[in-house]
């Protein structure tokens, strides 16, 4: 662990469901082009409302993954 | 959307049951007096504890809404 | 209640299944030691990675406790 | 507690003598229209100055209040 | 000034020319039910963007009016 | 005062009549099992209204205090 | 009033009393070398504890004051 | 809308003339690489000085692009 | 530049037409005593509603500027 | 690790030779009475100034540690 | 300088023997993949215990580069 | 102390060496017109990166010192 660099990135993912299923989904998004990811740390939970329900969430976290070779 | 006025409120809602479900309580007071809600924001997350369990979650939100004829 | 002093204390659950429960993984261990738990208010929420998906989420949260005899 | 729903709204409040008198002065012009009124939380705390001496103390504050039938 | 209570309310304007204008519409639209309206303090300055351009600003403004008979 | 190691808890005092009396209150309760306080910074100023009056007010500190042989 | 520019400097003052008084005391000791001072707004509220009591207060607050001919 | 993942990075635009032109002069750069670009926040308003004289704006704001296939 | 050391003080300018020439009115005040400034930062823009439309904004800014013989 | 709960409690640490070494007498002074001590976060970095240099350093830190059997 | 675009990345750098070294540790990293790097600002200064002696320090900051032809 | 009113000014001070350096510089740029500097707050810690090495460390900080007969 001392020796490693970690990159942070922020993304945001949406779910009709629930919090958690949208952090899950900016991460399988990430996946396709990430390797290594560790961590996440929510920054931001919003929604959209339509017909006053919840219409989707939105998440957005930061995102650390290991720099190494 | 660039004529459209959004107003911004703050509400609490309550749930025994889970985060999300305290944010549609608040959306569903809200109904009874707004029209054409369309986004909320988490600003902050809270709960009571009774007997050593969540009593219910009391999450405060902002939800903005349009401004229009 | 005016009379009671709270003491908030600062503790991360984790929790493999969700964000609501992380919170009450953290009450229960509390619980050991302290009585008299009142409030919570949280603080951050993270999570760690593994295999492109989240392994467990780590809720951050003060829980209030009245001081009293 | 549990079914409550609560709105919050800022104003500031003004007095020439305190902080609380001013907290106090912001309650007073809201119980005009508004009911049910149960807490506040101090946001921020300004005044003017006259002459070398502190003229009034202008409060800011939150205010919530249950939305209930 | 001290005798008076201000209450904020949170508005978002926009516009396709500026963040000036868009401040402006979010006042122009408060005026169709506010009266007293003397100050305003900017929370958030946001943008949409369409093919690479600015399409328009998003102003979050804070503002106070005076509650007074 | 190099040689000293502080440690911080958070308390909430409450009292009817002022902020000051608030902080007072929550020094008195931690003074029945900590030794060496020497200061505190205000983190947050609440109170509950009831009839339409401060019914008492709730101010959160940190109280910072000696950790010596 | 749009002509002017306020310049704001940050001070501490200090208070066995209260806190408004650890306010005054920060203005008068300013009012010996600036003139035209508008306003204050409080940044934070800190006091330092002797044999279990409040020693003293110790407020920071800006001072706006005019930068006029 | 549901079913996008956006991603956001930060980027500083300068302008001699105005805030505007700054972040327009960003999303020109991004552009290059970047597609699908939705929104901005602004999240800094800087400026270097030049014999008294605004020489140029350096606004720092969060670009979200939509990550779809 | 390493040998530089930088004193930052807080203003507030003044203007009727934009928040780009409310900044050069707070540096040209600033300029009658103040030499090498270099760079400013925005931290607060307000300004003042006068007969539903805006009267003049009014924004604070750090500015930075070299102590050097 | 995702058995484990936290704890995290505040400490300033004193030093005259350096920041880390603050930190470290802070994590010293723990020790003696905390186990399974994990990681620490810097809050706030201040010091003490005497005849025109640093005579000491203070940095606050919290300290998260395992809360097991 | 004024038609330069920069873009900011985070980065996580560890060491075990100093603040500074981290930092360093985490431009090494990104140098391999990354031209022009201009500034850092510190946003989190973490670490790791083990033995109750300081095992790694974390530091994360943002890195400004210019994204120039 | 009860006596005291402290002003706080905001400083940059560099170095090629270290954080800790950097304050220093500050502590000594203003020891030239400042007297009674009493204790420092670290405010932002930033660097100039060049060549892929740190060029030099930039501490803002500020200093408070009495404002006594």
């Amino acid at each position: 662990m001392p020796d490693h660099v970690y990159k942070q990135i922020e993304l945001t993912g949406s779910s009709k469901t629930s919090i958690e299923d949208a952090i899950q989904t900016a991460i399988n998004k990430a996946a396709k082009t990430i390797h290594n990811m560790r961590w996440f740390v929510v920054t931001e939970q919003r929604g959209y409302i339509d017909n006053n329900a919840i219409a989707y969430y939105q998440v957005t976290l930061k995102i650390g993954f290991t720099l190494d070779e």
